[in-house]
């Protein structure tokens, strides 16, 4: 089996899953590949060292531009705040490196082409961090409505809503700005939401948005008052290609919400529940069902679910939040390896990123836009 | 204590549920008066027979302008499908009597707003029959909101979605006719939702909705093929003047949804989770309880809920769907001997009408419309 | 259609359940018999008087006995503390009177007995008051289990568990004393949960039970400290006759339970649970459900659950506690009128009784008790 | 840091498990030790050179006395069929190892005796996997009660209930064998409830049981039919020396259970409600709320729980069930590294032991057994 050496630029939150995942990879799904995460960048030699000796990784940059420039790396992962993207991940399309870069893509759909047009003509895998597309619930659903099993789409509600900044106390940070976050709740969380939808209705024709700023100050690191210059919650209505109605919400300051991905399916035969907070769990109501036996069925991940057996071969035995990262590896290895499709590449990135970009500005212009 | 004596115009779905909370309500509530359904009114004589005989009523009518002129009747109940509202409802103000109209008002606002008309410089009582806002755990909701304890209210999400249309083999009823019920899911169910958020987030602003009629024909009682007239479902999303964001659903084709009334409020200091389905409990998220002890608390109905003690002592011996009627017929009572305010009267119920009208308007032309 | 004239004895929490429901029987059922409340009795003229009036009844009694005398009275309802029941039974039985008895029959299994010997030879109806049975899920559920599809019965659990004396400030009343009530919790609410388990699964073979006072002292009415004369919880374990193995607890010191009558019962073919709180949901697990696609289904009540549409034609809009008695009433009403049998009459009375009996006697013996 | 060097018998289940958790601990961790699994044993060099492949693991031995006397091995983990346990436990003690034995400790508490004794006066580590005890939010848990936020524990109940042999044609393997299994369902299940309520309700002093093999023959490899020689479920009430009474299940044949651990523990000033199919939240009951506020509060696991923050940051982002074995591994490195407790120890392991032989034999004797 060979070894897919990468290289990872960020070590916070996201870069640390990123960590975990490449380690725990193998001794789980036995291969194609063996992902070697062989360097980590941060800002700076004191944070790329601590980042090293934190993850257990062997060697530790200071200038993300020394890792992707490594001969020993092969995959760049890119797991910083979204004003870098475009471009570290130019960067490491130039250097002929794989790209596995974290959502959204970029700060909009005009630089998330950029990184698309780089790409062509490279034989090279690009895959993003949308992790929630790998579970394997998720999988059992798509397989689910794919096969005709829900009948015909014809609702679809879903929100991804948090309150990690309910609190006005919390401080501004690099989320609240539109130079180095883009959007606001919308590119961080609503992302998701996109990627789920798109994953199991199809692409989205035409959206109309709402967005608002509920805490419009925060004091930053110095105390200061600062303005909040992107939006802290937004709700959509959409219509999907496919015919089917939607409604979107993402919100950072829904109080209760922890990890508020959840949406509803709704079909001619039946429809879904889903909440990310019980992750290994779906409910299904099959229309088809004899009389006074219909009802929600909470059905639990199960080794009838893809990716699921490898964890573990007992029903009902739960994954957790870090186990769809090693999923997604996995998909990165087989798409390396065997040249397998990725859940969602640049190219569905883009798509994603219209979406976003249609959402703020038919907010604005209190209009719907056709996609 | 002093019967107030009732005329029911209508004995099918809802008619049934007025014959039983007006038995029911004295041996409940104790007073403040005493409603005696003296007489049911139905279309034609033997139907109207047969509705007297299986609701134990007195008198029967085969003509409802009867009942209207019958001077033993105080109140006249308008429990009919929508088209006849207006021209009953005129009939019994005309009369000089009570009304107590089952929802929605009437097939659109200008309809609605004659019946407003009609009432000027008459000492009636008039309520519209929104039961739902009845449930003791919505008094106490209210209540909650009114006190400050979830702070300023943010979002608001909420959907009345049911599948009793959701099967293509249902018939064409009266239900899919313009001219016989106006709107489609919208005024039937729609209706409760707005009221709900009317009530607890306040008045709206505006509005741009969306609506799609999924099951296009229907059957009619003959075989026929009928084009269904309108709509099966809607979104819409919405400003509230007090500043807060929404989203409105409405369904009649949503697969294993049976009393589908839920919604979301979220506020700076807390939220909560409702559901018709569980209409004893309340789901509860307080911010600032403390860390590691913050979390969905379910609340269960009990005597701190208003209505609720003279039912039952006990804690969370729930109510049931009829008990809100009982509720609301004793709303009715307090008005007429008491003098106390309705929860939805006439002109509440035009606003319910304006956002109506509106969401179906917004929809056609594809844009916000302000209120 | 007849009316049968029923004599209330008791106007507490209980008997005023029993005074809703006679008034709503007929407008709910419509037949086959009218009950009607001709008079109530209390302890004393005031509180009898006081009594009529709250409950909207005719004639009111100081004594019970007048009551029972009372030649326009066809069943004698009684709704008092247990010590009571004996010595009120048989004095309407011996009256010819039927009786309506709350639950638990008696003080004790003998005292039981004695009722049922009074009986002998007498053409009268007895009922008691486990209302819990009536419950048309549970009437669905009955009829699933007859039918095989749970298969073979293997286990079950059940508890009836609340916490309206977890407080230790709750004062010392009835429900403390040997002589008043008997057993504590066991008689209280063990009884509702040992008439599930009869109903559901039958006849039970042997017992070995647990109890124990929590709070071994209350302070009475006058301050003074008293010791708590019965146990404030029990577990039990028990064979039945058609070798389910099962557990049973009961509290009154249960925090957080508010109507905690809950149970799961385990068959060969699939599962079932039940929670009172939430009395319109059956959670059933059918084993022969295609491979991922297995999972607790949650059932609403509709109108393929007996005695629901009479209610309300709508399924999932749900009944309440109160709606149980009125079902209740309505099998009174059939087995006076019809002949029908009752869910607990006299006779499986005396089978509880026997239950709470070696229940008791097993915990303090510390062994098997066959019965 | 320093490597700590793990020989793993058994690749099966469980051991994969702990192939998956040694990888993955220092990601997570970061210390206080390094877990390096150095060696895999399994029944024949075919299956263990296969073994050292899936788990990318270096060293296969086909014998595991050669897995013990290999001396780079510090920890030996025993992840073996029950009565292999001692013999394997003995001879890694006798050859200084530190072991890391997966429950239950062995087939019968005189066994389990045996190699508490071989344990004396040797400085070695000694943890058995009782892993759902490592969950963040039993920790929690833990910490509440300790801090006496429950108030005094007066009632516990718990269950480990799954449907792995509910199947009749699920066949005859080591877990029925007397010889290879000890126990049935109880030594395979109910020792982690037992684990579970020792942890947090403290030593049992007595116990009555009951037992049952629901499905008393399976067909074995051969397709021959055998008797399965233990228990398919049991039942026991117990007494805990604090004073709370308890209920325990276990069963193997709970249709509808895939990781069915879950209890309920009542205290004086709250209760709580945990069931290890949705590990991640706990519900709590604090008496002490404001009237009108009291109700089961779901909590998400978050920071405050102890070990989840190395996993993610975010609070709710949950952990799985492998997720535990990386905990309990970094519970084995703290024990080698600090000297630090475990959470359960091979004499914690016999207190556990003990109390499945008295269920054992209580059931058969038909009385309780004081521990």
């Amino acid at each position: 089996m060979k070894d897919i050496r990468i290289g990872l630029i960020g070590s916070g939150y996201i870069g640390k899953t990123h960590a975990i995942a490449y380690r725990t990879h193998t001794s789980v799904f036995g291969g194609p590949a063996n992902p070697v995460c062989v360097a980590v960048a941060d800002d700076g030699d004191a944070r790329a060292v601590d980042a090293a000796r934190r993850l257990d990784i062997g060697k530790a940059y200071g200038d993300w531009r020394a890792l992707v420039a490594d001969p020993e790396v092969d995959v760049v992962a890119i797991a910083t705040p979204n004003s870098l993207h475009r471009e570290m991940a130019l960067a490491a399309i130039a250097a002929g490196k794989h790209v596995y870069i974290e959502k959204p893509l970029a700060l909009d759909a005009p630089e998330a082409r950029e990184i698309a047009a780089a790409l062509k003509g490279k034989n090279l895998v690009h895959m993003l961090g949308y992790n929630y597309l790998c579970n394997p619930m998720i999988g059992m659903l798509k397989a689910m409505i794919d096969a005709g099993e829900l009948g015909e789409i014809v609702h679809f509600r879903g929100r991804h809503n948090e309150d990690y900044m309910a609190d006005p106390s919390v401080p501004f940070g690099w989320r609240c700005s539109l130079v180095l976050s883009g959007s606001g709740t919308i590119g961080d969380m609503g992302s998701h939401l996109i990627s789920m939808a798109l994953h199991l209705v199809g692409p989205v024709a035409a959206i109309a948005g709402d967005i608002q700023t509920v805490i419009p100050t925060r004091k930053d690191a110095n105390g200061a008052s600062r303005a909040v210059e992107n939006e802290d919650q937004g709700h959509a209505m959409v219509r999907f290609k496919g015919g089917a109605m939607g409604v979107f919400e993402s919100s950072r300051v829904a109080q209760g919400k922890k990890q508020g991905l959840a949406f509803e399916i709704v079909g001619t035969k039946g429809s879904i529940e889903f909440d990310q907070e019980r992750m290994n769990e779906l409910r299904l109501y099959e229309a088809g069902a004899p009389v006074g036996r219909r009802g929600f069925k909470t059905l639990l991940v199960d080794g009838s679910c893809p990716d699921f057996a490898p964890f573990c071969p007992a029903p009902g035995h739960g994954l957790g939040y870090n186990d769809l990262k090693v999923i997604e590896v996995n998909r990165l290895m087989k798409a390396i390896a065997e040249g397998a499709p990725v859940p969602v590449d640049v190219h569905k990135a883009c798509e994603i990123e219209d979406i976003i970009d249609a959402w703020l500005l038919s907010a604005e212009e209190r209009r719907w836009i056709d996609l």
